[in-house]
């Protein structure tokens, strides 16, 4: 049978199931990636785990979002993550040398490999033919013990590029475009699978804009085959050994299928609010701009951060505008140097910030309430830059740059006229500063066994939650509408970050941006009944964070009920216990109210039945019907409690002892 | 009569009194600096004034604290500062342009000049022959209004320099060395003067660093010749037309004499707590190094940089270590890209931060829990970085970078043994890379007028403080020990900076980190008797920072009676109506204790009188001796509630209308 790149990868590490779109499967994961704002909590799992070390080829711990230590805690986070490193046997990439994703693809990323990460964005690694799947933290931890990957099994969508990209236009207008065709719910339950003569001329790097922002589409990964531009990176990144072709065949079919002429892509912009709201850049020119930032995993290239400057060079950025520029690693930096475009983004104007992804996830550099920011970034949910009231554009570096430039949004194509400038042409260097020093090698097995972890006083325990109730009679706490990223439910930001690894104090914040009375009240709940959370279509989009399901869950949520979910957080609200609904019938969302009364009795047994489940508003005497979309494996998980109680479980069935994880 | 270059200076702008050390006297002022931590206040102030337009010659407002941008406040801080410039027709130096001193200095610094600047380091400048001081930002409101700065004619301290450094040494040590002999007291009501042959061997920009930590011994200011090495420092700068020499008259004489061999120098550091913890570095190597720093108004020459760039090029920063950079200005960050050393860093592993003072404020980059930090720094007080159990030591480049190779605090002349290393010689380059473009200049007054301040949400006006009374009963709501710093009274941080425009907010913060029941127990006494403070010898040591006055005069402080006070904060109590009371018998200090109610009669006419008060102790029933140093102005000034409403009231009465003011 003739397969596509997605099928040929999933074929070959399929341990549970058949590839029939919709059914459950189950993977062999070679590698993981976690970052340090969810890997605490990996690395607090791993030893609820009882883990003697870790089964994947390569797992390795970046430190790349907590950066800007404002008091002890990430600094501590920091030496807690590298004990635990060298405990399990991961590697540790230090503060400094770089976001996760690009800094993977170019250390680590080996096409026909799979992987799992605690980011969302973990798909980018699948611009180099690899399988790479977002998860919750608990899910790359039990990776990281040698267990499977459980998810449905997700249709191929075949995305033809033909064409060329014209001058002023990049990869992440690509993506854009894909994002102005079919919003954030366009990709869910789907891998997207480029393919084409389009592709020759998009480089590995291009292609991980496209595959890191395949996650706003909802989709479950983004793959690109392994052809000759992959073996061109891992030959500049002096790893041409690693390389394995890996094509479609080539009567491969999809599932779906599109089709993009890249000659006609124009510049374009996401406004403010979602990742979705793509409009041609022209349509919004003028309005003023009171930031740029470049940088992000969205845009990690050595050439996203060199053709921002040699547009600018020789030029400045406008006065009353900040010009923020966020290198997306060590090595990027190196090279950036190298080739004088670091000194000609300073001579700019540009404030130079540590490698990392600083901005992106409002670590630093939230703009002014109200002011306009354009950022290459992936995401522009309400407040995830820091700034409550902010207005957060995506855009490429081009059209970054002609912003900085002018101070207003304005199409990159009009530079041309503007300033006299031609499309800069780039020379970039054929060998990128490959320079390792910065990441850790695991510790020899007799050595990691006796290291201690160090945990500050931030650094607290996992809670244990206890298992489903069989009935559940509560309130409803919240009710929101469609859309809501797990940003809006458990905030990133400088305020709340540091608290990634402290669950009490962390869960202070849970629905802020929302509701800030939520905390109290739901927290008035969580010895009692508990309570339930009511959610529109697409609940849960956006970042991995597992916290959007713990600190709900330790604030006493035992069900949320929603239109329909997003993939990660979904699995995560099961791996923490939470029964994760969908309305039968949508219209009953808007039938209910905060503070009304909800029944649900034998839950078990419809759980496991597969049964539609009664809801009954004890308050206004209705009854809505729901359904699960969970697996087998998923609704034990939920009777036990959850994915670590249950799994502890199995492990005592089969050897007698919880602590022999494989 | 024979002056000294202190003398000189003075001499050149004295208006009000005599030069007889200890005497009132008022000088005419050149020149102001303010940076955003302390200068949204002197805005606030410039409108209270109700200034048509600044009276300086040059005025300039530098952004360079509050860089993080956690929220929103930070930019919105920034957006009203720059409003501001261009209403009061200052110079306004955008976010990246760098630290206020070494960039004054570069761009605007020229000998013979007094300034005046709301921040305690602004003596730096006087390293180019400038008489330069760090006051309170309401003086700083009154100097760019044309009001001379008043203080008490300091004893001039000539320490006269010979010889010539030693390889691995440089002029961070030899401040430091002055500290080691001398303290933190070392310089109060001083101006230090250097001298002599071993001057010709120290640039301007060594000079600077020797004149940025005077204040650290207390001095009123650092004072240098204008000579050769000042012209070529201003010839580089490309402003050789701005010098003028500035030299002591061969038989001038000073007030108090020192003497420093140069070449008897040997690599020392301040352990945690205080500057002037000083000890040679050999007594402490081997202590483990979490984190090295480089950076700061202390260290921040481009040879600071490149000296580090040098000693660890090639090689790498520990793994268990974070090397942090943080370039002082866009210029100096230009130049050592230039040169290859920004590469150097970031290849030995350095995390580059953007240009600023960052982690001296504790504004990121805060350590670990008594993990070791070494700072090439001015300040170590407990829980400047951010880190409430810190462990900072303050050290030169070259021990900074030892450490960074290292992971121990190691003696840096230990390094040609270690890694076959000699002393590094650095090639500078002779002309610097001269940029104007992130300083935008005054607009002309008919554009000024027009402007509007623009406020955000986090900005609220000055509180409006009302007479000192008469009789004083209060409880004593703390009592401190020695050494008190600003940043004890008032903390710096990320935490707490983004609230220097909004006292309400900042107050909640007063004494955090000596005891955290004070604000709550203080603001209960804010609309009765008020409450009073009683504290050792040198209280309110380092920082300029009014807020300091303003916080614990806001939740209700009426006085303070200590053993003795650093200078600035002294005058800044004045400034906002607070009573500045000495101890005639320092031994009573110890006989008051938290809770104690004191009574104080007829303070109006004791303070006009300049005779002894007696305070009497209610709870105790004993009375103590206290006295004054209040000048004449500064007792009217306290009468009528502070500087601003004296100065409004003086106004009123001279022209009928308090908004002209001159």
């Amino acid at each position: 049978m003739a397969y596509n790149v997605a099928q040929k990868l999933i074929a070959s590490r399929l341990v549970v199931g058949e590839m029939i779109p919709g059914s459950d499967i189950g993977l062999h994961i070679d590698q993981t990636l976690t970052q340090d704002a969810t890997g605490t909590l990996v690395m607090l799992e791993l030893e609820a785990l009882g883990l003697a070390r870790a089964h994947t080829e390569v797992s390795v711990q970046y430190i790349d979002h907590n950066l800007l230590q404002a008091d002890s805690k990430n600094a501590e986070d920091h030496d807690f993550l590298r004990s635990a490193c060298r405990r399990f046997g991961l590697w540790y990439s230090k503060a400094g040398n770089g976001v996760s994703h690009p800094t993977h693809m170019q250390r680590f990323g080996i096409p026909g490999k799979t992987m799992v990460g605690s980011d969302s964005h973990t798909p980018a690694a699948g611009s180099l033919g690899m399988l790479a799947i977002g998860v919750g933290g608990t899910e790359v931890a039990l990776a990281i013990a040698g267990e499977p990957l459980y998810l449905k099994m997700p249709e191929i969508w075949g995305v033809r590029l033909t064409g060329k990209l014209p001058p002023w236009t990049s990869a992440k207008d690509v993506i854009l475009e894909m994002l102005r065709r079919h919003g954030v719910h366009g990709g869910l339950n789907r891998i997207i699978e480029y393919h084409g003569p389009g592709l020759t001329t998009l480089t590995a790097m291009d292609r991980h804009v496209i595959a890191n922002m395949g996650a706003e589409l909802g989709a479950t990964s983004t793959v690109f085959p392994a052809d000759d531009q992959v073996r061109a990176f891992l030959r500049s990144e002096q790893r041409e050994g690693d390389f394995t072709e890996l094509l479609a065949d080539t009567d491969a079919t999809y599932d779906v299928t599109e089709e993009i002429d890249l000659s006609a892509i124009e510049p374009l912009i996401a406004l403010p609010g979602s990742p979705g709201n793509v409009v041609p850049v022209r349509e919004v020119a003028g309005r003023p701009v009171g930031q740029v930032v470049i940088g992000s995993s969205a845009n990690p290239g050595l050439r996203d951060f060199a053709i921002a400057a040699a547009i600018t060079r020789g030029r400045q950025s406008h006065p009353g505008l900040s010009f923020d520029v966020n290198p997306s690693s060590r090595q990027i930096l190196q090279d950036l140097t190298k080739m004088g475009a670091t000194f000609d983004l300073i001579s700019a104007g540009a404030r130079l910030h540590q490698s990392g992804c600083m901005g992106c996830i409002g670590m630093g550099q939230a703009p002014a309430n109200g002011s306009n920011s354009l950022r290459t970034m992936p995401r522009n949910f309400p407040g995830r830059s820091g700034t409550k009231e902010d207005s957060v554009y995506l855009c490429s570096p081009e059209t970054a740059a002609a912003a900085a430039l002018t101070g207003t949004i304005t199409d990159p194509r009009d530079l041309t006229e503007l300033f006299d400038l031609a499309y800069p042409g780039l020379e970039l260097p054929a060998v990128s500063s490959v320079n390792l020093e910065m990441l850790e090698k695991p510790l020899p097995p007799e050595e990691a066994a006796d290291v201690k972890l160090i945990k500050g006083e931030n650094i607290s325990s996992l809670p244990v939650f206890g298992p489903l109730a069989d009935r559940i009679e509560a309130p409803v706490a919240l009710v929101v509408g469609d859309d809501i990223s797990t940003d809006e439910i458990l905030p990133a930001g400088a305020r709340v970050l540091p608290y990634r690894s402290n669950i009490p104090k962390l869960a202070e914040f849970t629905f802020d941006q929302i509701d800030e009375t939520y905390p109290a009240r739901a927290a008035q709940t969580r010895d009692t009944s508990g309570h339930i959370v009511i959610a529109g279509s697409n609940y849960g989009q956006g970042s991995s964070r597992e916290h959007a399901a713990i600190t709900p869950r330790f604030l006493g949520l035992r069900a949320v009920i929603a239109v329909s979910f997003a993939r990660i957080h979904w699995q995560n609200l099961a791996n923490f216990g939470v029964l994760a609904l969908e309305f039968t019938k949508p219209a009953d969302h808007d039938r209910i109210q905060q503070g009304d009364v909800l029944l649900l009795t034998d839950t078990h047994d419809a759980l496991v039945a597969g049964t539609e489940i009664l809801v009954s508003n004890e308050t206004r005497d209705e009854v809505y019907p729901v359904r699960h979309g969970l697996s087998t494996r998923q609704v034990d998980m939920l009777l036990a409690g959850g994915l670590i109680p249950w799994l502890r479980e199995n492990r005592t069935r089969a050897t007698g002892d919880p602590r022999e994880v494989r």
